[in-house]
This record gives structure tokens, C-alpha cells and sequence, in this order.
């Protein structure tokens, strides 16, 4: 067997959960390495070497380390392209283009507002810091106007990239799952038809069970 | 000759003048098809058919149709890999995760802070709003955090993801010109010894030059 690619950082972390997604849907073999933050194990200096920003994930395999959690999904799916879901960063030229536009996307205009929104309202009130009702409500705003854009796209396709599931779909998961299921903003998706629809399809995926399980374990 | 690919919008827009470098370098024909944003040209409905979130840029080539700049470069450096700048998106796994690694950094780290402060210190004077003094110092201290990893990765690396220029150095080339060339805050990249040294380097390309040729034509 292989040896595991190593993640570091808690899996209640959005971006280290969409690394998590990624590698169950492509089946590659891992091992989770604790950081905890609480204690500043993401600034030390070894963990800078890896992580220069001291933020989560860093990775690892065989010659090369790595951060950014889209760059990491992006280089599991090249290099990993005949494990797993050999679909999930598509087969083909054009089909690949749509899912990195839409990663972009989510990149750009989705995670911006929700990640403010996820801070404010799920982790905020766990870490007895105060909210600021302004920023609440100017990010809800954002993210509602970008979910006006997916609402119309998945009128016209199943998943954001065209009909298969892909890292498009996958990299909302973590933000969505938190603001779906600890908070009281879940409407935002789940009053949108097709957007409802979609989330519904994504989050019930085997792959994303195992990553909110694993956040169970570790919180 | 090859039908142009067609980028829809105007040179000063940062995104549109990522793409325009990425097609220089890449040596790719296009036509840039103008759109007036201040008469409202990008929210009108044949706009948002190619671009539904009613920004800029949005592309064209053969059957396909895309918007979000890095996702465009990344179609280009693919489609056209045997042209222009071959080694612009890597000619290997591990050069193109670096690649990958950095991009993401820019657009997720590098952009948020200093797309703020090309707003308010470049543009918010020129449209005559009103600058927000506590928003400038915010970014101004997280883009400097941002500078500071930059520097030490400069001190080891002649570009960003390695030995030669790539999309990662192509993509901090618009908000970095605007804040060197249109604020007083170009010291942020100039009093940093490798930075400054990386940014006489990227600036002082052919393809860039020729950009801000059509940005000064088009202003």
C-alpha cells in the first residue's frame, strides 16, 4: 500500500473538511495530523515551513508539501486522476474549464460572504465573541445575490459545472454544511428550489457523511 | 489564422487586464470587445448570458464561453500549451501544484486586501466617494502580513512558485501596478528588498507593458 498523504488541522476547519471531501471522494489513503490552534500550533516554526501564512491545512506527500486547500484538491485530482471519482476536475478540456470557473467562483464570490457569515454566526457565540449585526447583515445580502446566480444555473444543470459532481460542487460543502445545520440561515439555501435540490443531492453524498462524522469525533 | 477568442470588457478593470496579460504572454489573437460599465452595459441580459454575475471579464473561444479571470488563464495556459509562454502553467505536476499554490494565495490572501485599497485609494477618488480611512489602515496591515511571507519566499525563489515566471507572479501584476503606480503606498512592495525586486521583474515584462499601453489608450 501507498504511503498516506498527510493533512494537518482540524477537520471542524472549513478548508482542512474540503481537503478531507476531496481525498474520500478520489479514495486516497491519508493520515490526519492534530494541529491545535487553540494552543498556536499553526505559528510555530516548524508548522511555518510548510504553512507560511500559519493558517489550515498543510499537506504533505511524498516530495511535496503544500497549503491553499483548492490548490491541494486541484493537485489530488492530476495527480491521483485514476483513483476514486475520475470525474470529480472532469475528463475533458471544456468540461474541466467550466468546473475551474466555477471553483473560481465559489473561491470569489461564494466564500467570501458565507465564511464572514459561518464566523459570526456558528463560531462567534462557541468563542463568546460578540457579533456585529452590520457585517451579519451586509454578508447575508452578498450571499443571497450569489445564490440568485446558482439558483438560475441549477435550473439549467444538475451540479454547478454541468451533469456530474465535481470539485466545483465539493468546495461549497464546508461552508454550506455549518451555515445549513448551525445556524438559523439554512433558508437562504433551502428556500431556493434548485438550490435546496442541489445541496440536498451534495451533502448526502458517502464522501461528506464521513467528513461530518469525523468533525463529530474531533470537536 | 485562428478566429480570435474574445474578452468582453475594459483594460482598467484588474481582471480583464489579467486575462489581457495572460493572452499576451501566451501569444493567443483576441479581440477585446468594449463594455461601458458606467452606462450599465454589464447587467443588461445578453451580458448576463455570458456572465450571470454582471461582472467583467467575460471570454469567448470556439464553443465555449467563460467568465472569472484566473479560471480563463488557466483554460488559455491549457488550451494553447504549445504556444507563446509554454512554461507559464508548468510543464510538470509538481511545478504546476506550486503554480497552483500561489494562485490560490494571490486570489485568496494578496486579492481581498488589496483589491480594497486599489478601491479606495486608486478609484474611490476618481469616482468621488468618499475614502474610508479605518477600511484603508485594515488592509493595509493585512496585505502587509501578506507582503511579509512574500518577502521571505522571494529570498528563496526568484518567482513565487519557482525558478521561472509563471501565472502566479501574471496574477498579482493588476492591483500591484495600481497600488505602486496610482496610490502612495507603493513602498508596501518597494521598501521590501525581494519584493521590490520581484515586482521591477514581472513589471518590467513586454506582455504587461503592452497592457498598461492599452489601459492608458483606453482610460
Amino acid at each position: 500500500m501507498a504511503t498516506p498523504v498527510k493533512v494537518y488541522g482540524p477537520p471542524l476547519s472549513t478548508a482542512v473538511s474540503r481537503v478531507l471531501a476531496c481525498l474520500l471522494e478520489k479514495d486516497v489513503n491519508f493520515q490526519l495530523i492534530s494541529v491545535n490552534m487553540s494552543k498556536g500550533e499553526h505559528k510555530v516554526p516548524d508548522f511555518l515551513k510548510i504553512q507560511p501564512f500559519g493558517q489550515v491545512p498543510a499537506f504533505q506527500d511524498e516530495e511535496i508539501s503544500l497549503f491553499e486547500s483548492r490548490a491541494i484538491c486541484r493537485y489530488l485530482c492530476d495527480k491521483y486522476a485514476d483513483k476514486g471519482n475520475r470525474g470529480l476536475y472532469g475528463t475533458n478540456p471544456l468540461v474541466k474549464a467550466s468546473i475551474d470557473q466555477w471553483l473560481e467562483a465559489e473561491g470569489q464570490s461564494f466564500n467570501p460572504p458565507s465564511s464572514v457569515l459561518v464566523f459570526q454566526l456558528a463560531f462567534a457565540p462557541r468563542m463568546k465573541i460578540k457579533q456585529d449585526p452590520a457585517v451579519i447583515k451586509q454578508n447575508e445580502e452578498k450571499l443571497g445575490k450569489v445564490l440568485d446566480v446558482y439558483e438560475q444555473r441549477l435550473g439549467e444543470s444538475r451540479f454547478l459545472a454541468g451533469d456530474e459532481f465535481s470539485l466545483a460542487d465539493l468546495s461549497h460543502l464546508p461552508n454550506t454544511h455549518y451555515l445549513v445545520s448551525a445556524t438559523d440561515r439554512g433558508e437562504l439555501f433551502t428556500s431556493r428550489k434548485n438550490v435546496g435540490r442541489w445541496w440536498g443531492e451534495i451533502s448526502g453524498r458517502d464522501s461528506w457523511k464521513k467528513v461530518v462524522q469525523m468533525q463529530k469525533q474531533g470537536a
